[in-house]
């Protein structure tokens, strides 16, 4: 068998970066190659709180009894070099024995930066760049986001085919199914906090938290926040009892984005309602947009969607379909799921 | 090899019918059985203008040299006994040899029906009934057209993701893009007669021929037609120079089909605008949606399906994603196409 040049490597780890989840952190892929080009192991980070794509890779070799010293680690993004959820990377890169280490784009964040210049420091033979307009564009939005110092942030809408989220007499439960709900309890569990306006606090009285499909809670739960000046009753189902309640008496996406990403958050899913959601789409606060359509026709009722600003065709705003995680384009009991993300400024170079 | 049974042979039959486009004819499957049960071809209709599905798998056998005589035809619908587009299949079933006929839905038509007695009467043993719910469950609306002596209505929209179909200043075109308007055409090849109203006529003065992605005219092309009062101008596009031009001033979908229909329109494609499409919709004249989605926001603008006297949640028009015809959902190009037809009535029992 042929080698793997380091191109190659990096290649397919971009491919399985796409394999992740978006979320607090970056789509990341790994590959490790020995000297003769010969892949040892790959890995891929599964989203916030799971192993780093080095650390699972590293993991992948350990289990099969692979000795990667002196092998060469190509991995999408810099490794890091903080104690986070998970250990640095770069020290566990140096402790198995790598001599070498190929990565494509720089960390952005400034708590993770260092790790290259950390494994240059300890010996270890590194080059970065290759492929890293790759790297960049697969997580352009999260790389601003983190520019902006603001979490990453995912709108959620249910809505008709005819993109309605209520009908004209304002019931909306449920116009998508218990699927549907499910999956948007699986992001729930995943995001640092959620967001919903008093509004609908008032009308739909949500609780908000992640729960799976029997009902039990996730054992992971974000901050449930309300946004918006209208008093959250004393019994409204979202205060709960576990302390994890906020109200932010305050409409503004960025200033929202501020407060929260204060308090840790890294990760904000927007669910509601749609003067919320609008809100954070027309601030171009949304890196990530899942849309959960029912085979329904409404006709009429509330949009899923409310004014973005838009005046004619030209200054539509332009997304793409997001085909990482398996895919954009999902079943969900008798509703679709469609994942999209913001389609890149043309011409625009991803921050590196 | 074990002989497959009638049953067994039927149910391959309806998933060949399922291949089938929707249109002027129903989904048909057949399937051709020696007497050990052995399977000697199979065939399905591919759409208006093209064989039957008996006369697909006869002329599948044909051209690999296969005997049929003594054999048993199993299809999912009673051959039909006209000369149409095609010559009649019980005519092509007796002289083909076939032994045995075993069909699941009666043919609901005044001008096909009766192949199973001529199939009788000229000594071919017939057995109807087998899986015929489930024959006329794929075709319920197809049935629904016919016994209401009306066209297979297709309503065709082109919307932004949060279902506009025009922006808030009127700019519409284009907000799907060059795909899903060829793959749009190809309906329009298909159909007998294609509907715009005639303010759709006086806003973007469409052509509404059926052309290839290169603007070539398709070989069959449809009868034109603008609804509604108001003048269609002399120098209209859709007025063309080869005659097939209609205006019909009248709103009422019921009407509109009733008069299509006595001019031998056996398949409607309805274009827009919105008023038009819903008129068809609200009025449950609509067979089949096709809808090609736009992976853009609007905010604002015209919905592309307007009111539909659906006050209330449990009042939505309720669909299901067509899975015939190579599927529900699709993508043409950037936009993603989904195909969806009316939820049958819980419980009504498809007419055969």
């Amino acid at each position: 068998m042929v080698g793997h040049t380091e191109a190659e490597a990096m290649a397919l780890a971009l491919k399985l970066a796409r394999r992740g989840v978006r979320g607090a952190n970056p789509l990341v892929g790994a590959v490790i190659l020995d000297p003769s080009g010969r892949i040892l192991s790959t890995g891929f980070h599964r989203g916030a709180g799971t192993p780093h794509a080095e650390a699972d890779a590293l993991a992948a070799a350990a289990a099969s009894g692979t000795d990667v010293s002196g092998a060469t680690m190509v991995v999408t993004l810099e490794p890091c070099n903080h104690t986070g959820r998970t250990g640095p990377c770069s020290q566990a890169i140096r402790e198995a024995g790598l001599s070498r280490v190929v990565y494509a784009a720089a960390d952005p964040t400034a708590e993770a930066a260092g790790g290259a210049a950390t494994l240059a420091a300890a010996g270890v033979d590194t080059a970065g760049g290759l492929m890293a307009a790759e790297s960049g564009e697969l997580n352009h939005r999260w790389i601003r986001a983190m520019q902006e110092h603001r979490p990453f942030v995912t709108v959620k809408i249910a809505q008709s085919l005819d993109g309605r989220t209520a009908a004209e007499d304002g019931t909306s439960q449920w116009i998508t199914g218990s699927a549907a709900r499910t999956d948007g309890h699986r992001i729930r569990s995943r995001a640092d906090a959620v967001v919903v306006g008093t509004g609908t606090v008032l009308a739909d009285d949500p609780q908000l938290t992640a729960r799976d499909e029997l009902g039990a809670p996730a054992l992971r739960q974000p901050l449930r926040v309300a946004v918006g000046h209208r008093p959250v009753p004393a019994e409204a189902a979202i205060r709960g009892s576990d302390g994890r309640f906020l109200q932010i008496t305050e409409h503004d996406p960025a200033l929202i984005c501020r407060g929260l990403y204060a308090r840790g958050a890294r990760h904000l899913m927007v669910e509601g309602g749609a003067m919320v959601a609008s809100a954070f789409l027309r601030a171009g606060l949304a890196d990530e947009l899942v849309a959960y359509v029912a085979p329904l026709l409404l006709g009429a009722g509330t949009s899923a969607v409310g004014a973005l600003g838009v005046q004619t065709l030209a200054d539509a705003s332009h997304w793409r379909w997001d085909e990482t995680d398996g895919g954009a384009v999902r079943s969900a009991g008798p509703d679709l799921r469609l994942r999209l993300e913001p389609l890149p400024a043309s011409g625009a170079t991803p921050a590196h």
